[in-house]
């Protein structure tokens, strides 16, 4: 039986860079896949940190892009060889919310590496993953762009994510966006709004070089401990407020700075999961402003080719937020310091 | 100076009906309607009940309909002599907000009957009514319909207030709404729905007689008291719950019955008006189950020419809601009955 | 090797009923589907007229509905026993235009009973069909709500056409459509219409007793031999013209009523296949008016959810227009009845 | 009785600079405007070039902005010694097409320098300029952008035009846009699409500079007479063809290149108005490839607020296209390069 090496787990703050049986093909939809990078993303740290339980020896990750090495023989939209980019999730497309055009509803969904309860897809932090219904959970990269690896990494998770916060407001061109949080998604959604086509972006955070970072992709960056960012879009907006906030952070405090900011018929999105269960929210406000708050995780299979078209063309370049690039072997150190802040983003190379 | 005859307020549970001063045009925009028929409306029981304070001698009342008396120079739409029935606000149709197609966040905004903090216009409870801004506060009352006064004579308020519940959400033709109170704009609520192509509708109260009525407009009605709303909702939706929830009564703990309802990417409608400030809301479930919650007072500016043809041809008949017809000098047993849930809907006409 | 009852083209105005042999279930996603009930659908009469050239013995026939005799180990959606109804078209649900949510516009597309260079899939006026891509091609027919074959049989075509011809505008409810031909699509774009929620519908034919049956499904019935429908249009919207124009015919001088009926920036919706390469049209008059126009062939599996849902609930009843039920074995004499427009809509049952 | 200089119609070819009254506010909605710029716009063409009749010694121009000299008693939105913008047209903002969002097709538009029939409205190619219904045909010149006129000269007619053939098309991000002719309306329409969020956009015109000038703003740049731009087209695009496709011509000619060049399922945009009554269109392909065109003119008024936005944004810069600058007094002569194609835009001075 053929091996590989994979990150496992085995509890809270111990992961392992393991030999493990590589996948095998079983279905006629399945893509077997050559990992080429694969990231860390906030979501692993819910099993690392201790927040989730899963099984251990598991194989850990879901954001990844690889080249084709097998494919079975349902697969009609992919050829051996081929370079392609996945969502984070495996939706059937056939079922009532996946024909409504809501695969991140899918009555049967599956999540890469997050253990048996969300579907026992072993993760992308290996040399090799199985990809099951690869004809939709997989995009090509065009070819004709001269995109690398670190380009388009992230279409299948966290840039489609904050892409999608945005692209399901009724954010009209020139609108003004003010985006919660400078991690990961929060600067993901800064180049998506920008994309679309928002003027003015106001970016939240507490950490300078986030925020210099968020300046940098167009932002107004605003650091809350130094002024107040409701005073700077009111004052961007003739006192109207923004037309959509995004809360890329997800926790009770952050929700509630969202809503002096939004102006009256604006709307609050909500892309990332929270740890509460219930949360105080200004319903009085909600109702008098008129205010709409959306939430979930994104529609990434819906979105994909759309984001790649836009990263081609130059209007996204989401490998900036890369801070640290590491062998598979170096995973371990690579969860240490996301966890601790030490990284912004990191992404892993399976196949030194 | 001509008089006319106008309800009053004079505190907490304290109406009258009074000889006032009539109202006469002062801008160019402006008609001088003569009232045919008034409505009391939830609203009104916010100063009568005394949660809100207003003059001493306000005249109250904003759902109204009647001929035009009289009207200034600029305008244009309508001539002496026509039936119009008009929205229960006055906005300036040139702000910021009137431009993006929400009059209803009108930077200028004026309410009839609600004092002077919304805009000091005296109410339509009265003979005679002064209506600003007439060109977009107005519509004419369709001549080839046979259309009776109590046919469109909430076209300006709860009729509108229920279709903009629905329609401001992506409800698709065929989709399960579920309606939590069945007073009157939960019963408008259920013809919209309807009206505007929706499957099943569910309707939830606890009054027998309100449960009839909404059986009678299409719903399927359904007495918590009796058998538990979500396990209906469920069981007509393959386990799916409702595409869109409307919470019809505006508190919290209706609110927290829309949640269990709604199927996972559904939308929550909130028309009413909430008397807390803040609520504890599930932000756990609404992200988890990609819930959007769109709230605030409806948009009726841009809803009324849609409604008043719905009811000309016959799609909606809201009239049904009316339990009592009273001169106006009767008013004040109207708003007694109103408050103590004894008539579900009080008309009066001002003429006789 | 089974065989069964299939109807079989043989040349222009030469069809017959024939032994064949029974279609076997070949890719995991297939279902073999027992039909219960076939139709003649207009488009079956290029072949039949010798407008279009099909393979001598082909099966004809893409309008059923039946019950599932067998599937394939990748069919999930369905079980044995189970009463479905179908796409005329069979898409891949993976390639760029079904992601993007046009499957009638897939690059794999196939249509039943339309001979080889369509796809080369035997038709459904036989006893047995063979259903590739089942779960996306097929629909179950709800189970409560007392459904009967006739209520359901056109969902897979003309229904859903004609309801896709007024769903893809910008209709609002409320608004006037004008329908030009009552034949069976022309009807059922009258229901769709209704069902929608538009206000006064319009349609325009010259034969009587479609005319009667437009009536009782709720339209005003034009006979442009005796009343100009432009004149009647007119006057019902207040000289501004409809907002939306359907087509129904399919030739040039159809499509020419079209432009004096239409309102400044309403929308032509054209649902049938012109059998004409080019047209005059009035582009200065387009212009002027800000007229769209929109055509092509349906997105049927778009749309079937919905159709179903509506029928279910009372919204729609396409039975009416079913002019003659036939045996299969007297689909000759249908196809001859149909050609000579004796029979508005012929439906066989292969099952006798 | 006041004067000032104006550039005034006598016959094809036969402008002059006179000196004219002065024109005064006569209704409350009025504003007087200095001319600070005004453009030669295409359109002013057909008086000039004999193709249309208008009065002799009308005043000329329709695309300006200004400095707001005085107003009457009820304009709102501006004061005196503002910088304003104005719409081409002025529209009522009450009757049926402005309530449902359609100014450009309000039934008592008037257009300024376009003579007695077009709502006799002297024309801005003055020194001064009267404005009807000031607060909605205007919009305020944002300051905080450090914007000069040239930046937003064309916000109230070409580059809104441009603007609004993309933006009412259903293109998502990333799309691919064809855009047939690199005059002003072309140009502009290339900045639009990628303001808009277009991916690759391809421009076709026949004249080198203009083709300089369109690969300068992110076309792609193709001359007919060198290549086929429908093999540029489907190159780009995988042989399916551009997702929208802008004829910016408005002749036969033009218009018959856009249907190989869009895509199945995509959408023609014409913006221009066209000079043939009626045209050759290939409704077989249409219906074939389920095209949707649409037409007509531009709602400035519904988009000045975006595009103004965009600007200020840094994401449009129309002043690019501008060839000429000429003192009032030299407007003839502007006239004759204009028509003889010497100068791709010429913008006036009126103040000298």
């Amino acid at each position: 039986m053929a091996t590989m090496q994979a990150l496992t787990f085995h509890g809270a703050r111990d992961v392992r860079v393991e030999e493990v049986p590589r996948p095998e093909i079983t279905e006629s939809g399945d893509v077997l896949l050559r990992v080429d990078r694969a990231a860390i993303c906030g979501t692993d740290l819910h099993p690392y940190s201790g927040r989730m339980e899963l099984e251990d020896g598991f194989v850990l990750g879901h954001e990844y892009l690889g080249t084709i090495e097998a494919k079975g023989g349902g697969v009609t939209e992919f050829e051996e060889g081929e370079r392609v980019v996945g969502s984070f999730f495996v939706a059937c497309g056939k079922c009532w919310f996946c024909r409504r055009g809501m695969p991140m509803k899918c009555m049967a969904i599956r999540v890469f590496g997050m253990g048996f309860a969300m579907g026992d897809l072993p993760g992308a932090q290996a040399q090799y993953l199985l990809v099951p219904q690869a004809d939709l959970t997989l995009r090509k990269i065009p070819e004709n762009g001269g995109l690398g690896d670190e380009d388009v990494l992230f279409v299948g998770d966290i840039l489609t994510t904050g892409y999608d916060a945005v692209r399901k407001t009724d954010m009209r061109p020139g609108d003004v966006v003010a985006v919660i949080g400078c991690g990961p998604v929060g600067l993901c959604t800064v180049m998506a709004a920008r994309a679309l086509g928002a003027g003015i972006v106001v970016a939240v955070d507490m950490v300078p070089e986030r925020l210099k970072l968020a300046e940098s992709l167009g932002a107004t960056a605003v650091n809350p401990q130094e002024t107040d960012p409701t005073d700077v879009v009111l004052d961007l907006t003739d006192w109207r407020g923004a037309d959509v906030v995004v809360d890329a952070v997800g926790n009770e405090r952050a929700l509630a700075a969202c809503f002096p900011l939004v102006r009256m018929g604006g709307t609050i999105s909500l892309p990332g999961m929270y740890v509460e269960d219930a949360a105080q929210m200004p319903i009085g406000d909600i109702w008098l402003k008129n205010i709409t708050i959306t939430a979930g995780v994104a529609n990434i299979q819906g979105h994909m080719d759309e984001v790649l078209e836009l990263i081609r063309d130059g209007r996204i370049d989401p490998k900036v937020i890369i801070s640290h690039r590491l062998a598979l072997s170096e995973a371990p150190k690579g969860y240490e310091m996301f966890e601790a802040k030490e990284a912004l983003k990191v992404v892993l190379d399976p196949s030194g």
